[in-house]
């Protein structure tokens, strides 16, 4: 049996939600983060690296975001909520697929570590920011241009650029406000019947209404 | 015709070295950093996020290097260098094509931003470097189970993660003097002539015989 191993507030929380837009069984275990708001020990040792997410599958563990959609759409999913080789949007789905953990989070893992470190305004190294402000510009321009990522219809790239756009904005806050064509997708997600089951799953402390 | 934009001394190399493992025909178009490190206007505006890699063909503009692997396997590699959920071995490619640009480069962007940036080594926020040696650890650890990312054959997956472990060091250094499995990977890979082809034409200019 699939098991997925949730570290609350984290980017497991797309394991659950793609298991519940696909109709999965799965056993759902979860794990609280410590006080200083790192995962637990038991969590860490997991798998090779330590993050979430993590899934078992008999003897196979597994991390990494896109690696684990991957697999379960491929494994247990028919591969539905992808885009394959044959379809117009298939790059569309690529791009974004990849661009959420390739581009969007790297930038706003920066974004957090200085704010930890507390880096002055006018370091030079402030630079680096600007590229979650021209991912979160490019996400507007991309919502304009249709529905979902992918295009017309709701896919795996949804769930996993919805993180840095939701989730992640609690560890390093960017303002939304000004993006129309983002907070009416966020709305149009909130709907979703499975993502609200996931969330209730998931962290059903937490406020997720996020907008 | 493909063309591969390369950006000189960028995460674009993977892609002139996919093409040649492949013996895929490309276009090959080269732009060099400015004096200050960055992409030249030019490279910034061929995508919607600005940074390498990028590639054309027709009327397409695709960037990431996950996708555009992805891409370029399925539409010309006839799926060759990958490896499909019949295999034994399905979840280590995947994880480690993931690693590379979801844990891995993420983590070493960090640590550059911090070197610009000059945080001081008792920063409390240091902590978050301490990914780039559980990611030099795992694959050292890895590189003792097998030859390849994947296994025992050549993949993507290790055309996508010798970026991090090679050409990454020179803006984020690293020492890999302990890590022996690593050290002998990459005297390996050195010794393909389809990486030698790629080196000499992506940048001829660079010592690429990293060690």
């Amino acid at each position: 049996m699939l098991t997925i191993h949730h570290l609350g507030i984290s980017q497991s929380d797309r394991i659950v939600w793609l298991c519940e837009e696909l109709g999965i069984d799965y056993d759902l275990k979860l794990y609280k983060r410590s006080p200083a708001g790192g995962g637990p020990a038991e969590y860490k040792s997991l798998n090779i690296f330590g993050t979430a997410p993590v899934i078992t599958d008999g003897s196979l563990t597994l991390g990494e975001s896109g690696a684990i959609i991957d697999y379960i759409i491929a494994r247990y999913g028919g591969d539905r909520l992808k885009i394959g080789p044959e379809a117009s949007n298939f790059t569309d789905y690529l791009y974004w697929f990849h661009f959420a953990n390739g581009s969007m989070m790297p930038a706003m893992m920066v974004d957090l570590a200085f704010v930890v470190a507390q880096v002055p305004a006018d370091n030079p190294a402030q630079r680096f920011r600007e590229r979650t402000r021209k991912a979160f510009a490019a996400v507007e321009t991309r919502l304009g241009e249709a529905p979902y990522f992918a295009g017309d219809d709701f896919t795996a790239a949804d769930i996993i650029m919805h993180f840095p756009l939701t989730t992640m904005r609690m560890f390093a806050p960017h303002d939304i406000s000004a993006y129309s064509n983002l907070r009416a997708y966020l709305a149009r997600i909130v709907q979703r019947p499975a993502y609200q089951r996931a969330r209730a799953k998931a962290d059903p402390d937490l406020d997720w209404n996020v907008d």
